[in-house]
C-alpha cells in the first residue's frame, strides 16, 4: 500500500493524475506517474488503477532498478521505462506518461519522429531559447517487452549529447520528465499542445 | 422510486452518470446505466431523465427478464438490451450505454463493424494481452423494436466463443459491460478513446 | 434589477447559463435565456452580461410584447425573438439561445436549413418517436433588425402545421424552446449533439 | 512578491488565469495577464509560472515603461508588449495574452492577417454594431526581440485611425485588451470563438 510514502509526495502524484485526467490524457488505466524522493526511492503508480482517481493505495515504492520496497507488491511493467529515465538522467525528479488522442494518432502515422518547429512553446524545453528552434520528437515502436523497448530508447540516447526530455511510443502515448513534478507537468502540457497543433495542421492541409 | 435500492448502489450509478456527462457522452436523455445487485435484482436508470443529473428517483429495480419490482413503474425500452447482457454473461455486474459524437459518427459511416488494431488500450479488454491484438467492434443497425434488436445481438454472440464485452448501435452509441461499474467505466473509456482516435484518423487521411 | 423575480426562477436561469457556459455555448456576451413565469411575466437575461456568470442583476421582467416591467430597464434587442416564441406557442415555458462553434460554422455554410436524419436523439423532439424520422432545421439569415427577422420566422411557422421547436440564425446560433427549462435544455443538448455530429461528418467525407 | 498589489486586483488576475486555463489557453507557462491600477501602476504576471495556478507571488508591479517597482524582480520579456498597449491606449485597463491551438495553427498558416466577417460576435469589438462588419485581425511574425516586435506593432497602429483591440503573433497566440478585465475577457472569448470557427471552416472546405 502507501506504506513508506510521505503524504506530500502522494498528494503531488494524486493532483498530477487529476490534472491529466481533466485533460483526457489518462483514459481507462492508461498512463503512469512517478516521483523520485531520493536515491533508490521512487514512488510510482501501480498498474490497473485509473490515474484520475488515485489514492495512496495506488502508489508503491521502487528503486532505480525497478525492485519494489515491499516484495509483496508487483510493479507495473512500464516501471522499467521510468527507471531507465531516472538511471540515465540524475537530475530527473519526476516522470509522466500520458495517453492523448493526438499523441496516439500522430505516432501511429509518423515514422521515426515528429519534427516540431516554430512554436513559442519549444522554449519549455532545455537549451531552446527561441521559437526558431526545431526538435525531433523520437517515436519508438510499441513493444510488450519493456526491457527490449528500454534498450532501444537507450541506444538512441547514446547517440545524442543532450536528449530531449521526452519521447513517444507508437499508438501508446508520450513520456516526459523534469526536475520535479511541476516541471514535468509544464513540459507535458507544452508537448501535448504542440502535438494538438500538429494534428490540426495535418487536417487542414 | 428509489424504494429497495441500496444507497451505495445508487451512489455508484449517480457518480458514473456524472462522469459520462463530463465527457459529453450522455447528451439530453441519451444513455443508460445499470448495476446487478444479485440474481434477479438489477438497478437501471429510468427513461426520460438526464444521466448527468441522476437522483435515486431516476432509478428502478428490474429482474433479468426486464420485469419491474414495482409494477407501477414502466422501464425504458432499452432495458431489454441490458437484461440480454446480464442473461448471457453471468459474470457481468454493470452495463453502460453511452452516446458520444465519435461513436455516432463512426457507426453511421461504417459497415458491420469497426476494426480496432495496434492500440495499447486494447489491453483493457479480456484476452487481449498485447497491443498487437485486433478486434472487430460489432455494429448493429438501430431498431425501435428492442426485442428484435436483442435477437440480432444474440445471433452474433452465438457465433463467437468469447464475444467482446461491447458493441455499437448505428447512430445511437455504445454498449459496454464489466464485472462491476469500475471495470465497465474503464472499458467505456478505453473504447471511446479508440473511437476518438479512429475518427481523427479518418479526418487526417 | 432582480426586483420582482422569484429567487427559484433566477436560480433556474443562473444554473442553465452555467451549464451552457461549461459546454462553450455562450462565449463573451453571446446567448440569452428566458423563462415564462405566467401570462405577461417573462424573465429574460439582459444584454451585455456573460451568461456563464449570471446574477439576479443580469435578469429582467418583460411581457409577451417585450415591454419591460421596470420602464427604467432596456431589454436586449433579441428579446423580440423570445417573445415571438412565447406568443406563438402557448405551451412554451422556456427559451434558450446558444452560440456554439458547430451551429455557427454549419449555418454559415448551409442553405435554408440542415437536414437531420437517422439520429436516435431526434426522439428528443415532439412527434418524432423513431430514429427513422428526418427533420429540416430551418436557418434564417442574420439581421440586426430583430422585428424583421421575427417576421421571417413567423412566415415560416405559418406554413407548417407543427413547427420544430428550434431554428438557427446564420453565423449566430440556435434558438430552442420547451415547456420548462429542463425540456429546453434537453432539446438544446440534443440539437447541439446532432450539429456536432453533422460537422464531423462534413470533415470526414 | 505580491508586495504593494491590492488583494482585489490579485484576485481578478488569479480568476482570469483560471478561466483561461479551463479553456486550454495557457498551456505550460504560456500566456500572460495584466491590469492597470492607475498611471504607472500595472500588475503583471511573472514569467515561468503556470497562469492557471497563479498566486500573489506570481504577480509584480511595473510602470508603463516596463520598469519594476521592486528592482529585485525581473519582469518577463513580453511585458514590453503589455506596456506598449497601455502607452498607446490610455483607456486600456487590462491586457490578456492567450495561447490557443486555434490561434497558433491559424497564425502559422495565414499571411499578414485573418479576415473575420459575418460573425454576430464581431459586435464584441468597438465600432462594430452589426454582424455585417468585417475586420482584419493583424498577424505579426514572432520575434524574441520584443522591443523590435513592439516597434512593428506600433508601425501598424500608426497607419490605422482606430486599431482593433487585438492582434496575433505567429505560432504564439493572441493579444487582446479592454477597459477592464471583464471587457478584456469578453473580447478574448469572442476572438477565440471566431478563430475556432475559422479553423473548423478551413477543415470542412
Amino acid at each position: 500500500m502507501g506504506a513508506g510514502i510521505p503524504a506530500p509526495a502522494a498528494r503531488v502524484l494524486i493532483e498530477a493524475g487529476r490534472r491529466m485526467d481533466a485533460r483526457g490524457w489518462v483514459p481507462a488505466t492508461a498512463g503512469n506517474l512517478s516521483l523520485r524522493l531520493g536515491p533508490g526511492r521512487i514512488v510510482i503508480t501501480r498498474s490497473g488503477v485509473h490515474k484520475g482517481f488515485l489514492t495512496e493505495d495506488g502508489l508503491m515504492l521502487v528503486d532505480e532498478a525497478g525492485a519494489p520496497a515491499d516484495p509483496g507488491l508487483r510493479p507495473s511493467a512500464e516501471t522499467g521505462l521510468h527507471c531507465g529515465i531516472y538511471r540515465r538522467f540524475p537530475e530527473a525528479g519526476a516522470v509522466l506518461h500520458g495517453h492523448s488522442v493526438a499523441a496516439t494518432v500522430l505516432s501511429r502515422q509518423a515514422g521515426a519522429g515528429i519534427a516540431l518547429a516554430g512554436y513559442e512553446l519549444l522554449k519549455a524545453f532545455p537549451g531552446l531559447s527561441t521559437h526558431r528552434a526545431a526538435v525531433q520528437l523520437p517515436i519508438f515502436d510499441n513493444d510488450q517487452d519493456i526491457a527490449r523497448l528500454q534498450q532501444r530508447v537507450e541506444a538512441l540516447w547514446a547517440l545524442q549529447p543532450a536528449p530531449l526530455p521526452g519521447y513517444l511510443i507508437r499508438g501508446h502515448g508520450v513520456y516526459v520528465w523534469g526536475r520535479d513534478m511541476e516541471e514535468a507537468l509544464l513540459r507535458l502540457e507544452a508537448l501535448e499542445f504542440m502535438l494538438a497543433c500538429e494534428l490540426e495542421e495535418r487536417r487542414v492541409r
